[in-house]
């Protein structure tokens, strides 16, 4: 796919970039776009944020020296061009592939990715952190974060910002403002940014980089007439948002055009001399320079294959509904019939299948943006004051709340259902992004309960139990295509802590928790080809356990458990303590995700890998001796 | 202890305030300062935060409705005259005593108490939604926030005020600022605070807020007046740092003083009466009205049983060192040896004995404030920018940085020691405060390792452990007193994941962690009246696990594990995998923290109630049936 005399493909590192002028960079620009766009349609990506982000990116490695200095990506979603020019540009074609590059920016990957990104607003505080150091070490090393302008929304880009401002520790802090939250407040804050203003307390700072400004080119001078002109209009008194910034202590630019790159290298270069921190306004455009993503920057967030002709979505084999949109759709139609309940979303309202549920019910939904802390214990109070809150996190995001799980909800038993999406492996998005710690996490907390249904119409059950019961209950279900069971009209309240047997026999009893169920009826069917009679449980519940299901299986010779998620302090080793406590000393096997974290690729190929389909468990089973001769 | 002819024996609730005149009203504070003083000065508590909010607390009570209207306490320790005032007045001689009354506003003890406070910041969410949850209902409740200054830097607090302005839901924030965190910039803002100024986006709440003001008394008049002032004043351009409350859509008032109860019920009365949120920012003093804790705030803050003339501590029995203590002086000598350590605390630095450090090491010491979350990601960049972080944060604080120990340092590996104080149980303190999670929480995760010291010399030992390891480690130890081992000079390196054998015995294996090797001594001294041999082992290693050891303990009759956090996900069942996955069937017990919340009371007790001191186990083991005869 290399085509004859690109620039791209002369680009091994970012140094290589500082012998090219501002003309051949955005040539380079255009070529990092094609590759863009060649290579997702067929892999699938988050295509148009790092469409839009191509000349912020190049702008900056141009200046900077890096892996010298650093660039924290915060998410990272938007660093394609970035993995491309830091010599990646071969490999660039195996993104999101089994055993190939991330989506996200990796530290194990590249000495040019400074950290995992993928979870929101954390760039801020791992650059400091970076830059911190460079102080303490007395390097001259240069950090810059690159934040979008929904992740600012975020409590932890606050503290950091507070304590930037506080510390005045010297960096780059480029917001990457695509408008994407705009009916945020943050977004009506960027929109105002770029204000500049002098106060009293960092006036040092600040003159001393307009200084700087003055002496230089085109932006720096741009830059200063603007806080002048800010300075004779202060008596219309239009309060700037960009003062929130400045507030703390940051010194903020004027808005600059994120795709024009001569503008964005001189700020870059002029503020990276700053002896203080300072704040770079860039808006830039998602889906930049491909019409079909530009058009629909939403679909083209983060989009399977599609044709490059059309925009449109490539075939898909299979119609099974998603975990996800037949949750949204449950929902609504539960809500339908409880005024009490309210949708509570942080900021992934498509991302948990709440958009259809936002139109019909605008009342009672409420998406607080990228803060996971406050959405929870917001529910809390509304569950305190009579309302029947159900939040729907992903299940890596919803360990940022755990605080506000513990004390907020379970300790007050408040009524609040947490809708747990992406539980288990969810494959292209790799190890930030698996729900691997939920079942732990959830079942260490007093008071709380946890339903794993198995398919969509068990989620469609257990999402009609969770809201029929007193006090916090999950509800836990993988990313992605469910099993094509059929979706209840008239959805039942299971009994709680009672699991169902999907399958009999007596030598081997497999505990299994939601879609593992399907793996260990598939082991089952291989052992009895081999004579072995093997029960599977649908467990439905990691807690509470179904007691006299696991007495049963302590009867056979042997108990397996098998769930999707680390097995260490799992609900498997919980079995194992229910055994224990019964005083029942039957061999077991505890199967789950194992010690350490699970990188990207299609989930069958990682089920594969972890010994967690079908054929591995019952080659496990195996292994245990018990069933020779 | 009650005078006669006293106000305050004559309230049963709130509602007994309203006929009471401003000046019967401050006789009433008075009274409740002085039974405050007194029952403190024997159980110990927050006596400076509660002396300073007294006012605000009658005044507020005196102008709202509750249970019907709500007052959500932010951390809670402040709150000892709201607990007076309704109902728990003869009660409140047993603060903080086992079956007492909690030292924090709980949902489950009254229906005053609108949440179980204690970890900062979340008082807006869970006031939002009560407000919100209000709206959905059409209720005419009306809901109030107490938070201090200090908390409103936790990121938290910001998600919820950028939330609040958005929607514009009335509800009061009472900032109640004693300037507990000058050094900290949102005690540069909140002191200058209440600079009112109209801005575009919300005038028209504003103007609503000024007219009802203008057409009211005194307190109403002054914040006209302030904000044609400043109005007027404007053209000097002082920014106002109010601006931040004010750019996120919320009113707010000119400062008030917290202990002039007319102007304090004026103020609250008029701005209950808003259609949008207000920001009521109040000037307290803590310690007010008794000098001793005027005059040392930090000491009276959480202060032990004291003498009520001199101020001065009550005497201790014991001379033993704490915990705390210990840590602090082991890192400093540390540091001393190795100048990449840097000590990193949220807001505890007396908490987390880094009082000296901080003064040895100013350039190495950070407090980032009441944020975890920052803590914790700024770590991993100064880990991967060379330094070698040490983050001392409470167990029950560090599960809000959870997500930052997963993504931020567990999967990049960064060296990054976490120092865990109040692991187990804190006693006085309570539900919100236990260090219940941390070992199921930590030990999920993958390249984590988790040292759990058995007394104050292993304490030494593990700490220089885990700075001379490779990647992220937890050391985790309780509140309090330590055991009374002669601390080590020349600490050593621990082999990782070996134990150490304190007693030998063949009927019965104890593998125990931390401060649970003693009782687990005790229970085996018990058991070789009783005949039966016990082995002791100190597991040391929460992860990875000295498989060795379990191996060994599985040759005996029984397995017992005993750890100091909830036994669901935690090391015992971790035990028992590591007993299944190598094929042992021996019989075992798992003791732990059982799976509810514990309140408060003194550890000794505690550990009785829940069957963890040495004479319970050693009862527990009997019970098994296996020594019988």
């Amino acid at each position: 796919m290399t085509d004859k005399g690109r620039i791209l493909d002369m680009i091994e590192s970012p140094a290589d970039l500082r012998v090219l002028d501002d003309e051949q960079l955005q040539i380079l620009c255009d070529e990092i776009r094609a590759e863009m766009i060649d290579v997702t349609s067929r892999t699938g990506g988050h295509l148009a944020s790092s469409l839009g982000a191509v000349e912020l990116i190049v702008a900056l490695h141009s200046v900077m020296d890096c892996p010298e200095d650093s660039i924290v990506f915060d998410v990272g979603h938007q660093a394609y061009a970035h993995k491309m020019i830091t010599g990646r540009r071969k490999a660039f074609s195996t993104l999101r592939q089994l055993d190939g590059i991330s989506g996200f920016t990796s530290s194990g990957e590249s000495i040019y990715d400074a950290h995992y990104s993928g979870h929101a607003s954390d760039s801020l505080s791992v650059a400091m952190g970076l830059a911190s150091a460079r102080a303490v070490s007395g390097s001259r090393k240069r950090v810059a974060a690159v934040i979008g302008d929904a992740a600012l929304g975020g409590g932890m880009a606050f503290e950091a910002l507070n304590h930037i401002g506080q510390e005045q520790i010297p960096m780059l802090i480029v917001l990457n403002d695509n408008e994407m939250s705009i009916s945020r407040p943050v977004g009506a804050l960027v929109r105002h940014l770029g204000r500049l203003r002098a106060t009293t307390n960092y006036r040092t700072a600040r003159d001393t980089l307009q200084d700087v400004m003055a002496g230089s080119g085109l932006a720096g001078q741009k830059l200063v007439d603007f806080g002048r002109n800010m300075k004779d209009s202060m008596k219309h008194f239009v309060v700037p948002h960009s003062m929130i910034f400045e507030q703390l202590g940051i010194t903020c630019t004027a808005p600059i055009d994120g795709h024009d790159i001569a503008a964005l290298r001189e700020t870059f270069a002029l503020c990276l001399r700053s002896n203080g921190p300072v704040l770079v306004h860039v808006v830039t455009r998602k889906g930049e320079g491909y019409a079909p993503a530009q058009d629909n920057p939403e679909l083209f967030h983060g989009v399977g294959p599609f044709d490059i002709e059309s925009g449109m979505p490539a075939k898909k084999c299979s119609g099974n509904p998603t975990y996800t949109s037949v949750f949204g759709a449950a929902l609504g139609a539960e809500a339908a019939n409880d005024h009490s309940i309210i949708a509570i979303t942080a900021a992934m309202k498509d991302g948990v299948g709440l958009a259809s549920f936002a139109e019909r019910f605008p009342q009672r939904f409420v998406d607080t943006g990228i803060t996971e802390e406050h959405a929870v214990a917001y529910a809390s109070g509304l569950a305190a004051g009579g309302a029947k809150p159900v939040v729907a996190i992903y299940s890596t995001f919803l360990q940022r709340a755990l605080d506000q799980i513990v004390i907020d909800v379970a300790l007050p038993k408040r009524n609040v259902v947490f809708a747990v999406d992406r539980g288990g492996l969810v494959g292209d998005d790799g190890a930030t992004h698996n729900g691997a710690f939920d079942i732990v996490y959830l079942r260490m907390v007093p008071n709380m309960r946890v339903l794993i249904p198995s398919d969509e119409a068990e989620l469609v059950h257990a999402l009609h139990t969770a809201l029929s019961l007193e006090g916090p209950v999950a509800v836990r279900y993988p990313r992605g295509e469910a099993e094509g069971a059929e979706v209840p009209s008239d959805p039942v309240v299971f009994e709680e802590g009672k699991s169902a047997v999907r399958r009999e026999g007596d030598d081997v009893a497999i505990l299994a928790f939601g879609r593992m169920v399907h793996q260990a009826l598939e082991a089952a069917r291989i052992l009895q080809e081999q004579g072995i009679q093997a029960r599977v449980v649908d467990m439905r519940w990691a807690k509470p356990l179904d007691t006299q299901a696991i007495r049963d299986a302590a009867a056979t010779k042997l108990v397996v458990t098998v769930e999707e998620g680390v097995t260490e302090g799992g609900v498997g080793q919980a079995i194992l303590a229910e055994l224990s406590h019964m005083g029942e000393t039957v061999p077991s096997l505890v199967l789950g995700i194992p010690d350490h974290f699970v990188e990207h690729g299609k989930v069958p190929q990682l089920f594969e890998r972890l010994g967690l389909d079908g054929a591995s468990i019952a080659a496990s089973i195996r292994q245990t001796g018990l069933f020779e001769g």
